[in-house]
C-alpha cells in the first residue's frame, strides 16, 4: 500500500514536473515567497510537531550531537525562511542560451538551460533540508520527491505541508513537492527503480548509505559526502594564516565532511609550525594521529594528543576532534599524498608562493580546491548558491555544491531560415 | 590472456590521464598535427588493411551499405585528416575558468574546466571513428580505450598504431590512446567493471546493444544514437521550405538517427502541403504510412506508395525510405504526439509564426530542437564541435552531439588571504 502511494506520488510529481519547466520566473519567485510567509504563519504549528521529533529523539537515546541538527528553532526558522528568500533572490537559471554561434551557412546554435525533471531526494535527520531542497528544485524547475529520516518524520510532514499550501496558494502546483511518508528502508528499492518518473536521485548520509542508494538505483545518482580533506602548510606560508585554517577546517565543526583530516607540513618549517598548530588544537581537544617526524616534533609538548600514526590513518575520514599529521618534503609529495588517499571532496593549500598556489589548483583533483582558505568554506550557501541539495564528489554532471544550475541540463536550440543538409 | 591485456591498457590509460591532464595546448595540438601527418605518410599501409577488412566482409555477404560505412579511399583518409586539423584549431578547453565571483568575505570563486579522465569507447563499423574519438580525447585532456567493431579491427589497429607513433614522435605520450585488439563480445564484461581505470564509458550502435552496455557498465554511461525525429509543418510554414526541409530530412540519408521518421502536418495546409512533399518522396521511393485524415488526401495520387497507418507506426525509428504521416488540429496537438512518441533525439517545426517557434523551441524536450531546418544537422561536426564521439539522447551530463566541452567535468577553485569560516 506504501509502494502504492510512492509511485502514485512520483507520477503525480513528473505529472508537475511538465508544467513546473515552463513556470515563469514570477510566479516560482511568488510561491518561494509565499512558503517563507506560510512557514511564518505555521511556525506554532511547526515547532509543535518538531518538538514531538525531539521526544521520541530523547526517549531513544539520541546523542546530542544528533538531537541538535533535529532542532528547529525560531531561530533556525527564521534562517530557514532567510534561505528561501535568498532562493527566490537568485537569477532564474531556467531559459538561459548559452555557448551561442551562428554557424557559416546562417544557422543559429546554441544551448538552452532546462530542468531535469523530477530530482529525488533521500536524507538523513536536518528537517531544513526538506526546505532547502523542496526550493532549489522549485527555483529551477524541478518536482521533487523527498524521502527524510525517521528521525524527523513529524518535521518534514508539517513542513512539506506548508510548503504545499504556499504553492496551492501562488499557483505554484502543490504536487511539485512530494513527501514520502513512509520511513520504511524496505520501500527504499521500490523508489530506486521508478526512473520513469525519477529523473535524478540525490542521496544525503553516511558512506554505507550512499553505497547501497548508488548500486541500486536505476536512474543516475548523484552521490558525495565521504570528505577526507587535507590542507598542506607550504614552505612559504604565512604560519599564523597556516594555523587559523587549520584549526577553522578542525574544530569549527569536526563532525561534517568538509572538516580537515589530515595535515600536511613541509619540512622546511615543520619544527616552526607545527607546535603552534599543535598547542592551539591541543586546547581545542585535538587528538593527534603523527608521523614519525612529526611525532618526534610534538612528543615533548605540554597539553597536546599526541600518538604516532598508523597506515590507517592515511585517508580516514575521522568526523571528530581526531587529526593526522605528516611531514612532506616537497609539494609534490603532497600532491602525490592527496592523489593516494584524497576522496575528491576538499583539499587546501596555504602558501605564499603563487606558483606553489596555482600548480596545487591546477594538479589537484578534486570538488573543490582551496589557496589559503579553510576547506570548511565547501557548502552551497558559503559558495552564494543559496542552499544546496547535496555535494557530489562524483566528476559527472556536477562536481561539489549543488545548487540551482546543477539542478538543470540543457538542449540544443537551432534557429533556421530553411537549411538542409548538403 | 585478453582480458588480462585489456586491464593492462586499462591501467596504462589511466596513467596517461595524469599526465594528460596537464599538457599543453601547443603539446597537444603538436600532436594532433603530426597525427594528421603520419596519416599521410602511412596512407599506402592504412589502404592496404582496410582493404583486409573490406575482402572479409564482402567473404561474409555484407550489405553495400554496411560495406559503403566500412570504406577508406583516398577521399575519406584526406576528410579525417581535415578533421583532425580542424580538432587541433578548436579552443582548448582545459583550464578554462567560469562562473567566477567574488564572495563578502573576499574569496575569489568559480569553476576551472578539466578532462574527465579516461573515455571508453566502444563502437561499430566506421573505422573514422577511431581517428575521430582519439582526436577529441588528446584534446580534451582525456586519454581513451577503444574498442571498434570486428569487421574494421585491421583498419582500426593500422589508425591507431598511426595515432600511437604520432603521439610517441610528439611527446603526447602514446599511451593515452589504447586500442583492444581482440573483438570477442565475451570482453565486454570485465570491460565494463573497470570501474577504478574507466570513468566514463561511450556506446555507439544499436538500440540492444546500448542497453547491454548501459544495464551492466559500474561507470557512468553516456547513451543516445536511438532517433525517433518528428518534423511539424504549422499553418503558418512557408510550403516550399517545409517540403525541401522534409525531403532532406527524410531522404539525404535514410538510415541515421537524425532522419525523419514522423511528418506531422497542421490540417489547415494538410490539403495543399501533403500532396507536393508526398510527390517529392514519391520520387525517391519514400513509403508513407499515413493516418486516416492524410491516407485520404494521399490515396489518389499518381506514383505515390501511400498505405494507411497502423499503432506501431508512431514512435518507430524506421531507418529506411519509410515515413509515418499525421495531421494534427494545433500545434499543441503535435506537441503532444511529441511528447508521447519521440525519443528526445532531433525534433523540427517549420513555421513563419515566431511565437510558435518560440513555443515549439521552448517545450519540446529532446537534444536538439529545430525550428526552420532539417533534423539532419543533428552531428557534432555540423554543429562546429570539429567532430563528436556520440549523440547522447539522456539529460544527464552531455546532451545532444558529444565534443570536447561534453568530455571535461570542471572543479571549484577558491582563491582566499587566509578566510576561515565564522
Amino acid at each position: 500500500m506504501w509502494q502504492e502511494e510512492i509511485e502514485l506520488k512520483a507520477k503525480k510529481a513528473k505529472r508537475a514536473s511538465r508544467k513546473l519547466c515552463r513556470m515563469s520566473t514570477e510566479v516560482k519567485n511568488r510561491a518561494l515567497t509565499s512558503i517563507a510567509e506560510e512557514i511564518e504563519a505555521h511556525k506554532p504549528d511547526i515547532l509543535s510537531q518538531n518538538q514531538k521529533d525531539l521526544d521520541q529523539a530523547r526517549a531513544s537515546g539520541m546523542s546530542p550531537h544528533m538531537l541538535d541538527r533535529l532542532v528547529l528553532s525560531e531561530e533556525r526558522l527564521k534562517s530557514i525562511q532567510e534561505g528561501v528568500l535568498t532562493v527566490a533572490s537568485l537569477p532564474d537559471p531556467v531559459g538561459e542560451l548559452f555557448d551561442m554561434r551562428t554557424l557559416p551557412n546562417g544557422l543559429i546554435l546554441g544551448k538552452m538551460r532546462v530542468p531535469l525533471g523530477v530530482i529525488g531526494a533521500i536524507y538523513e535527520s536536518r528537517p531544513n533540508v526538506t526546505v532547502d531542497i523542496a526550493c532549489l528544485c522549485l527555483k529551477s524547475g524541478n518536482a521533487c520527491l523527498l524521502r527524510g529520516g525517521k528521525e524527523a518524520i513529524h518535521s518534514n510532514i508539517s513542513l512539506s505541508r506548508v510548503i504545499r499550501e504556499a504553492l496551492r496558494r501562488s499557483e505554484g502546483g502543490e504536487d511539485a513537492v512530494q513527501l514520502i511518508e513512509s520511513t520504511d528502508r524496505a520501500l527504499l528499492l521500490p523508489l530506486l527503480s521508478m526512473k520513469e518518473y525519477i529523473d535524478l536521485v540525490v542521496p544525503r548520509g553516511g558512506a554505507e548509505f550512499i553505497r547501497l542508494v548508488s548500486e541500486n538505483a536505476k536512474m543516475p545518482v548523484v552521490s558525495g559526502g565521504i570528505g577526507v580533506c587535507h590542507t598542506y602548510v607550504d614552505r612559504s606560508a604565512d604560519l599564523s594564516k597556516a594555523t587559523a585554517i587549520a584549526f577553522n577546517a578542525k574544530v569549527q565543526r569536526p563532525t561534517v565532511c568538509n572538516a580537515l583530516d589530515t595535515l600536511l607540513v613541509h619540512e622546511a618549517i615543520a619544527q616552526e609550525f607545527l607546535p603552534r598548530v599543535a598547542q592551539e588544537w591541543g586546547r581545542a581537544g585535538v587528538e593527534m594521529h603523527a608521523d614519525e617526524h612529526s611525532f618526534s616534533i610534538l612528543k615533548s609538548l605540554q597539553d597536546v594528543k599526541v600518538i604516532p600514526a598508523t597506515d590507517s590513518d592515511w585517508g580516514k575520514e575521522f568526523l571528530s576532534l581526531t587529526a593526522a599529521i605528516k611531514v612532506v618534503g616537497s609539494l609534490d609529495e603532497a600532491l602525490e599524498h592527496i592523489g593516494a588517499f584524497g576522496s575528491g571532496h576538499s583539499e587546501a593549500i596555504v602558501t605564499s608562493d603563487l606558483k606553489s598556489a596555482q600548480k596545487f589548483l591546477t594538479e589537484v583533483d578534486a570538488a573543490c580546491v582551496y589557496a589559503n582558505a579553510s576547506t570548511r568554506f565547501t557548502d552551497g550557501e558559503q559558495f552564494g548558491l543559496g542552499a544546496e541539495v547535496g555535494i557530489s564528489t562524483q566528476k559527472f554532471h556536477a562536481r561539489g555544491p549543488m545548487g540551482l544550475k546543477e539542478l538543470t541540463t540543457y538542449k540544443w536550440v537551432i534557429l533556421g531560415s530553411g537549411q538542409v543538409r548538403p
